[in-house]
């Protein structure tokens, strides 16, 4: 089995390695914060100080931070995992992020003759959990062949998308879809209610038609019945709306409504909601139309 | 079997006045242009010159019409509906209108010992063929009883939303859902094309996760095939939206979503595209791209 090298032990982070270590990989784990540290030591992993010891360490290298800041001091840092890659290693970089970023480590990567793969996912912390995540790929199809056994532990649907920084990309497009999807969904359900139509019969009569999506099966019954503990956060598909705009400025494709709902997660986090799932983006509409409960 | 008005012969209305023909009912037509009238003649209808003439033979009077003021015309105007409306008779206004409309007109028809439904459809021009028509309908328990053998002529799912101008509040929400959700996959897939990665298998990874709609599916393969005869027309979801700004007005319901998306449906009709699908919508932000014509 390959040692794999993991960065980043936060809420996804965590059953990840996890579930990696179940499946026979001796791992090293670095973290900012001690105790999830601790805990993966428990269960059989090595800890190393930096990014760099854990890559020399190891044949695969995975990280699974918080933002874009963090994927490049842990890649390009002064005691980063590139510092310490050598030829025939593999670094999977798992995050949300730009996916500018994706290409310029798969370029560096290349630099010293390793591979390298931009592999976001989407599924939330059950996902992680069960090892059932959606794994959405960007790089070279040898690579991916190379990468497979391990992304087949932490992921259901495992997909490569196409070269470097597609698998952010198209993480970029689920996050739009379902930004924007919700703030249908918010509309429609607040006009209902403003309305004095029940939308609890609007939802039900609304799934059998064209207006049917995952989103208003589950986040719109979340809207209904107020169940805004996460889930997936409102301040992280923030941050992945942010990115998302910042690949339609690169690619010059302007995203009118995906910036609309940035806007009004703003003002959803303003409000007291960063940490809220992101369904209570209808508790803004609601404020809108003159109802200021966010928990009513 | 009780003898049906039924006024507006358009796309819709041709083949559900043929369908109650077919069920058994004695059918008295209205129509402005005669062709339609001449081709239900031939199927056993008969035609009568005005609203009120066709009301005053029939015991239920169904309209099915454009947009709201030739609804306000047939029913309030002088040869109108209304004035000709006996005690017993009932009153099925089942095209997309304000839901203040179908208000105003229970509360004529009440005045008068008849009932009224608002009943807006969702399905299509092929819905309408096949009698499969979503049947969203507001209106009095009694009347909606009264309704439902006819309706189900019409239509496979016929479900009572709430009272007097219900259903047409059910289908702004399914419009305002439907429109928001097609600019949404309108985003991803332009994103995708213009970041050099294949909008069709971003579609086809989605699908799998909570981006998943029956508009990805249906209006995202669309998008991607360049299949733009309608379907439904742009120009007519448009109208759609103006009526559910409309009904957030009354109920001071800000809908900024269902607005930004009604002016790029403007834009969509401003560039020619007032007759194609709905699905269309993607040529703008095409165009919003740089990339500018709208078959390619």
């Amino acid at each position: 089995m390959q040692t794999v090298a993991f960065i980043g032990l936060g809420i996804m982070g965590r059953p990840m390695a996890l579930n990696l270590i179940r499946a026979g990989h001796p791992l090293v784990a670095v973290n900012r914060s001690p105790g999830p540290l601790q805990a993966l030591e428990a269960q059989g992993a090595k800890v190393a100080p930096t990014p760099a010891a854990a890559a020399r360490d190891a044949q695969v290298v995975i990280t699974m931070l918080g933002d874009t800041p963090d994927v490049e001091q842990v890649y390009f840092g002064p005691q980063g995992v590139l510092s310490a890659t050598r030829a025939g290693m593999l670094l999977i970089d798992m995050s949300t992020v730009d996916p500018a970023i994706a290409r310029r480590i798969a370029e560096a990567a290349r630099d010293a003759g390793a591979g390298a793969l931009d592999a976001p996912v989407s599924g939330g912390e059950a996902g992680a959990r069960a090892g059932e995540l959606s794994i959405m790929v960007g790089g070279d199809e040898a690579a991916f062949a190379q990468a497979l056994p391990i992304l087949e532990v932490l992921g259901k649907r495992v997909v490569r998308i196409g070269p470097s920084g597609a698998g952010q990309v198209a993480k970029a497009c689920n996050q739009i879809i379902v930004a924007v999807t919700l703030e249908a969904v918010g509309e429609a359900l607040t006009l209902a209610k403003r309305a004095g139509v029940d939308p609890e019969v609007v939802r039900e009569a609304l799934l059998g038609g064209f207006a049917q999506s995952r989103v208003l099966e589950v986040h719109g019954l979340r809207m209904l019945q107020r169940q805004f503990q996460p889930g997936f956060r409102a301040e992280l598909h923030r941050k992945d709306l942010r990115i998302a705009l910042a690949a339609g400025r690169s690619a010059q494709a302007p995203l009118p409504a995906t910036a609309l709902v940035h806007e009004l997660l703003t003002a959803l986090m303003a409000r007291g909601g960063a940490g809220l799932d992101h369904s209570a983006l209808v508790t803004v509409l609601e404020a809108l139309s003159g109802q200021s409960d966010p928990a009513g």
